[in-house]
C-alpha cells in the first residue's frame, strides 16, 4: 500500500481546500477555513487566551500553562535539557524521573528561559523602509539588521517585555513579538525516562506509540509561582473520535514556499550534509556510550538529539527523492509563474533569483555550516570560547551595528547560558571535538587552510585532546574572567579553545558576510515578491512557514489507514503491558518497575496516546492539544513517518501528530506515582 | 604522551633496519634480517612446513591446522559468518557457540571453502611478455588479463590444484599460487560471543583485552577428516616475554608503497567516502537490531563488520592527517626520486604518472564504487543478481576474454555461494538495499542517471521494499534456473532484482573499463618501474604490500608505555572477571553464565591475551602465533589502536598485534567446555 502514497498526495494537493493544512499565526487566524469545515468561531478572547496560555522552550520545544500558579506541562524530551543538567553521576534524573511532592521540594533550572506571548505587532513596513531601492545587498543587510535592532530596542524600552522581531514568509513580512520572560523554572515532575520514551529510537516518528512523554516545571517571579491567569484547565475525558482539536505551540522549520530550486537544494547538497554530519555524531556517541553507564548518562541527551535528527532529515530525504512529491511541486511553480508572468512580472522573475542564489550557496555552503555554524568545533567549550571573543570584539560597537545575536536586547539571555554552572563533562568534549574536526577533514580534505590552521600538524584526535586539555572555560568564574576582557587583552590569553575560536573567526566572518549578502538578502527579497504576489492573486490562502514562532494548527482526530489495515487512534496502557511483555521488557521496550509492579491498580482500558490531522513539526514537541473550550486534552510528542515528508507537503491521508491522551497523564499521576499535590492542582 | 608519537615515528623511519617490520612472501622470507636481529635461522623445512599449515578462509581471515586430522584453528569472528548461516531464530550459534562433543556432532558448514597453498611460481615474465611495449593501456589489460588467465587454466589442468595468479608490489610482481582446496568444512567448536567479543566495539582495537577469540573446524575429503600432515602442534605453555615469535597468515591490504599523491587521495577522497558508506550502513543495521531479538540476530554480522571497518578505516584518516607521518612520507618519497633520477629516469618520471592516474580516478572513484563495486545495492539478493546478468553475458565467450571472476578456474567456488543455501533475510534485504540506495542518492544527488533508472519515480525506501517484494533469488532452485538462461532470455526475466541488475549493467561495466584502463593500467606500469628501481638500488629490502595471500611476519613478545604507564605484555583471566564486575556484567562486557558458574574451577592466574610486535593488519585474524620450534603459542585476533596506520607506516614503539594465549585456550576447554575431545587431539 504505502507505494501509492505519492499518487494519493497528489490527489490532496489538488483538492487544497480540504486539508486541515497550516500552521497559522495568532494575529491572522484560519477563522473562515475552521467556521466552513467544523462550524467553528474562532474567537479574540479564546485566541488570546490560548496565546498567553502557550509556553516557548528556547532550547526548541513548547509547552503551556495548566494552573493559575505557574504551573507548566511540556514533553519528557523537552525537559530532558533541564534534568540532564540538575544530574549527577549517583542521580540521573533523566533516567529516574522525578516528583516533588511540596512546593519546597521543586528544583531550580540552572538555565532554563521560558518565554509567554503577550503581543504582536505588524513591523513589515518600518523594516522595509529602511532597505532604499537599490541598494546593494551587503549594505540592505546592514540597513534592515539595524533598524530590526532599534524597533527592538524601543519596544523594550517603552513595555519592558522581550521584544524579537519574526521573519514571516522567507521575508515577505515581519512582525514584532513581545514575551513576557521567566528564568526561575523549577522542576516539579517527571516519569522515567523508559516510559516516556518507550520503544526508543526505533518506534520514534512511528505510530501506534505508547509514551508518557510529558514533564512538569513551574516558573516562579521573585521567590513566588508566578500568577498566570491565562491557562488551559485539564481536561481529564481526552477527545472523542473525529472531534475538531487545535495544537498551538512553536513548529521549528518547513520549507512549503520554498521554490522547486531551492528544494533541489536542500535534496542534492544540504540535507546530504546534514544527514552525513548528524550519523558521524551519532555513531561517536554511541562509541562513547558503550563505555560505560557513567559515559551513557553523559552522552544521553545528545544521543537522542542526533538520532531524532537523523530519522527527521532522513524522511525529508526519502520525501524529496521522490519524484512523485518533486513533480507536484514543480507543477504548482510553474502554474504560479504562469499566472504571475502577465500581471506581476517581478514576482515570476524572483524564481530565477532564488535559483541564482542556490547556485551561489553550492559554492560556500558546507564551509559556511563547518566554520561559521561551527559544525567543525562540536564542543560546548567551543561555543562559548566563540561568544566570549565575539562578544569582546562586538560590545564596543554601537549595538545595532553588531552581528545581531549580541545586540543589547539579546544579552540577558546570551549570559544565562554563557555562564550557566551546567557540567560539561571533559572526556565528552574531547571525543566531540575530535569527532566533529574529523568531519570537517573528511568533508574539506586534509589540507582546507581554515582547517589546517586548526589542527596545526595534529591528527583531529591528538588535537582536540590537547585543546581540551589546554582550556580554564570549565569554570564560570573563568568565562566571567574572560567575558571583562577587551579584544587584545583576550587575543593574548594563552586558553586554547580561545585561540582555536579566534584561529577560524576571520574566515568563519567572512562566511557569514558572503552568506547574508550572496544568499539571505537576494532570497528575502525575492520570497518577498512572490509572496506578496501570491496574496495579490489570492488573498492569505496560505499560512507562512514555519520559524519556531508562535502557531495555531488544527485537525480531527481520527486514525488511517495502512496496506488495508486500520489504524486505530488511541492506544491503550494495556497494550504497553503486551509489547513490553513481547519484547521480554528489554530496553528500549521495557517499562519502569513502577509500571510493572502497579500494573493491577491501573486501568488498563486507559488511552494512552492519541493522533489528529493537525498540521505539526518538529518544535511543536510539548504543544497543548485543546479542544473547542480552550480545554487541553493532549500533549503533542510526536509525528508519525507518514508525516515526515510535512516539511515540504502536507496530507490527512495517513500523516498524524501524536499526543499523550490527558486522561493517561491523572491515571498514572494518580494509580503509579502518587502525586496527589500535582493531580489537585490540575483538577482544580 | 600520546602527542608525541609522530615524532618517534620519525625516529623509527630513519632506522628502518630495526624494526620488525614486514609482511613477506614465503617465497622471499627475511632470512637475514631474522637471522641478524634474533639469531634464528629460518629454513626451507621449516617455512614449507608452516605453508601448508596455514589455512586461508575466503570470507576474509586466516587459521591453521592444528592436528594431522584436518583439525582448523580460527578466530570465533571468522568462523561467526559460518555460525551465523548454521543459525536460526531458536538456535544462534554465534551467541551461544557449539561444541561437537563426537565427530558426527560436527555440523557441515553451507559455503565454506578454505585454501591451503602449497606452491608458489614466479610468472612476472610471462605475465609481463604479453603486453607489448606501446600498447594502449585498454589493449594491455585485456593482453595481461588473457595471459593470467592462461596461465592459471594450465596450472589447473596441470596439477589439478586452485590456481590463481597474485599481483605484488602494486603491479612489480606477479606470482601464481596453487592451493589445495577443502569445501567439506565442519563445525567443531565456538565459544559464546560474549567471551570471543568482551568488550565489543568499545574494545575492538583496544588493548588491554581478554578475548577468547577462537574457533575450530574440521576439514573433510570423501566424507572423512582430511589427512593433514603439516599441521602446528599446540604449545600449551605460550610464549615467554622477549621471546621471537611469527606470525603467518593472510594480511589483507596496506598502502606502504603507495606514493604520497596516491595517500592524498586517499585521504581526502577514498577513505572520507568509505567512512561515510560505513557509518551509514552501521547506523541503519543498528536501527533494524533495535527493533527485537530476532532482527538483532540477523543483523549482527553485518554490524560487526561495519563497525570493525569504521574504526580501522577511521584509524588510517586520522594518521593520514597527521602531517608528521605525511612529512615523513614526503621525505621518503623526495629522496627516492632524487635518486632515480641520475640512474633510472623512467623510474622518477613513474611518481608523476601515479599522480596522474590520482586525478582521473578523482572524476568517476565513487561512480565505480557505487555501481560497479555495488555500495549502492548493498543486498545479498542483488549480488546474485549480478552474478547471474554476468555469468549469461560471459559463459559464451572464451574464458581468457571474460571478465576475470567468471574464467573457467573460478566458477566452482563462484557457484558455491552462489547457490548456497545460507537464509537470506527479507526484511533485512529491504532496509539494506532502502539504505544503501539512499546513500547513493546522497553522495550523489537525487537526478544522477544511473540512480534514477534504479529508482524509477520512487524514494529509495520505496523502491527497496518493491524489489525485495518482487524477486525469487530466495530459492536456490529459482536461481539455478535462471543462471541455466541465456543472456536474452533472462533479460525477459520479470524477476524485479534482475531488472534492476540489468537496469544498471551497461554501466557499472563502463566504469570498470573505465578504472581498468585510465587508473589500474598506467598504476600497475608505474609501480612496475618504481618497484624494480628500488630493487637496483637496494635488493629486496622491503616486503611487497599486502595483498590478501599468505605472508610471514616476525616480531618479539613485549609490552609497551603509554603516558609513563607500562603496559603489560599479557593479561590474565582474573582480570576479565574483574572488569565484567566493574560494569555489573552488563554488554558489551558480559562474561557468559558459563564463566561466572565455573569461576571457582579456572586458574585466574592464566595468562588470556598478548600482544607482540609482529607486523599484522586485517586479514591476519585467525593467524597462528609460532615459535621458533613451528608450534603454536597463540592465535592473532587483532591490533592496538596505535597499530591502526600499520597501512602505511610500521613502528615497534607501541603498535602490537593482539593474540589468544594458547594456554588460555586449553584452560577453557578443559575447566569450562568439558571439550575432552578436542583438548585430547590438541595434546596428542
Amino acid at each position: 500500500m504505502r507505494i501509492f502514497l505519492p499518487v494519493l498526495i497528489c490527489m490532496t494537493l489538488l483538492a487544497p481546500g480540504r486539508a486541515d493544512e497550516g500552521m497559522w499565526l495568532l494575529n491572522a487566524p484560519p477563522r473562515e477555513r475552521v467556521k466552513r469545515d467544523y462550524g467553528f468561531e474562532l474567537t479574540d478572547p479564546w485566541l488570546q487566551r490560548v496565546m498567553r496560555a502557550a509556553v516557548r522552550f528556547n532550547n526548541g520545544g513548547s509547552g503551556a500553562f495548566v494552573s493559575s500558579e505557574g504551573l507548566v506541562v511540556t514533553n519528557h524530551h523537552i525537559g530532558a535539557d533541564a534534568l540532564q543538567k540538575l544530574s549527577t553521576p549517583e542521580r540521573d534524573l533523566v533516567q529516574q524521573g522525578y516528583l516533588a511532592r511540596t512546593r519546597a521540594e521543586e528544583i531550580s533550572c540552572v538555565d532554563l528561559e521560558l518565554n509567554v506571548l503577550l503581543e504582536i505587532e505588524d513591523v513589515t513596513d518600518r523594516v522595509e523602509a529602511a532597505v532604499k531601492p537599490g541598494m546593494p545587498p551587503e549594505q540592505a543587510v546592514t540597513a534592515r539588521s539595524a533598524a530590526m535592532s532599534t524597533l527592538e530596542r524601543e519596544s523594550l524600552d517603552r513595555t519592558g517585555l522581550r521584544s524579537d522581531i519574526i521573519t514571516l514568509y522567507q521575508g515577505g513580512a515581519y512582525h514584532l513579538y513581545r514575551f513576557k520572560k521567566y528564568t526561575d523554572v523549577r522542576l516539579v515532575m517527571a516519569p522515567e525516562h523508559d516510559i516516556a520514551f518507550f520503544g526508543g529510537d526505533a518506534h520514534n516518528f512511528e505510530y501506534p506509540r505508547y509514551n508518557l512523554d510529558v514533564c512538569f516545571f513551574r516558573v516562579y517571579e521573585d521567590g513566588k509561582p508566578a500568577v498566570t491567569r491565562d491557562f488551559l484547565p485539564w481536561n481529564g475525558a481526552g477527545p472523542q473520535a473525529g472531534e475538531l482539536v487545535f495544537v498551538v505551540g512553536n513548529p521549528g522549520r518547513t520549507n512549503r514556499l520554498d521554490t522547486v530550486e531551492r528544494l533541489e537544494h536542500l535534496r542534492d547538497l544540504t540535507l546530504p550534509y546534514r544527514l552525513s554530519r548528524v550519523r558521524h555524531a551519532e555513531a561517536n556517541l554511541l562509541q562513547y556510550a558503550q563505555l560505560g553507564p557513567e559515559q551513557a548518562r553523559q552522552a544521553q541527551g545528545e544521543v537522542y538529539s542526533v538520532a531524532n535528527a537523523r530519522k527527521a532529515y532522513a524522511g525529508q530525504f526519502q520525501g524529496l527523492l521522490n519524484n512523485n512529491i518533486m513533480a507536484t511541486k514543480r507543477a504548482a511553480q510553474k502554474s504560479l509563474e504562469e499566472r504571475f508572468a502577465s500581471r506581476l512580472p517581478d514576482a515570476a522573475s524572483a524564481f530565477q533569483e532564488i535559483a541564482r542564489s542556490q547556485k551561489s550557496l553550492s559554492a560556500f555552503e558546507r564551509e559556511y555550516f563547518l566554520f561559521e555554524q561551527a559544525h567543525a568545533f562540536d564542543s560546548e567549550l567551543f561555543t562559548i570560547a566563540r561568544h566570549l571573543v565575539r562578544l569582546a570584539a562586538e560590545r564596543p560597537l554601537p549595538s545595532d551595528r553588531r552581528l545581531r545575536e549580541y545586540r543589547d536586547t539579546a544579552l540577558e539571555s546570551l549570559e544565562l547560558t554563557l555562564f550557566s554552572p551546567a557540567p560539561i563533562e571533559a572526556e565528552l568534549e574531547k571525543v566531540r571535538l575530535a569527532d566533529s574536526l574529523t568531519f570537517a577533514a573528511e568533508v574539506l580534505g586534509g589540507e582546507e587552510p581554515t582547517l589546517r590552521q586548526a589542527l596545526g600538524p595534529l591528527s583531529p584526535e591528538l588535537r582536540a585532546a590537547e585543546v581540551v586539555a589546554g582550556t580554564g572555560l570549565f569554570e564560570v568564574a573563568e568565562r566571567k574572567r574572560l567575558a571583562g576582557l577587551d579584544a587584545a587583552s583576550l587575543s593574548r590569553e594563552k586558553d586554547a579553545m580561545i585561540q582555536l575560536a579566534l584561529a577560524v573567526e576571520a574566515r568563519s566572518r567572512s562566511l557569514r558576510k558572503r552568506m547574508e549578502s550572496e544568499v539571505e538578502e537576494p532570497e528575502r527579497r525575492a520570497y518577498a515578491l512572490i509572496a506578496r504576489g501570491m496574496f495579490a492573486l489570492e488573498g492569505p490562502t496560505m499560512a507562512p512557514d514555519a520559524t519556531f514562532s508562535l502557531r495555531l494548527a488544527y485537525g480531527r482526530v481520527g486514525g488511517y489507514e495502512v496496506g488495508g489495515k486500520q489504524i486505530p487512534w488511541f492506544t491503550t496502557f494495556g497494550e504497553a503491558f503486551e509489547l513490553a511483555a513481547e519484547h521480554h521488557n528489554a530496553a528500549p521496550f521495557r517499562l519502569p518497575r513502577r509500571w510493572l509492579d502497579g500494573k493491577a491498580r491501573l486501568n488498563l482500558e486507559t488511552p494512552f496516546d492519541f493522533v489528529s490531522t493537525a498540521d505539526t513539526i518538529g518544535g511543536n514537541s510539548g504543544s497543548p492539544v485543546i479542544n473547542r473550550s480552550g480545554e487541553l486534552v493532549g500533549i503533542n510528542f510526536d509525528r508519525n513517518r507518514y508525516g515526515l515528508v510535512r516539511n515540504f507537503v502536507y496530507t490527512d491521508h495517513q500523516a498524524r501528530h501524536i499526543a499523550v491522551h490527558s486522561r493517561a497523564v491523572l491515571e498514572a499521576l494518580d494509580k503509579l506515582y502518587g502525586a496527589n499535590e500535582l493531580l489537585a492542582e490540575l483538577r482544580r
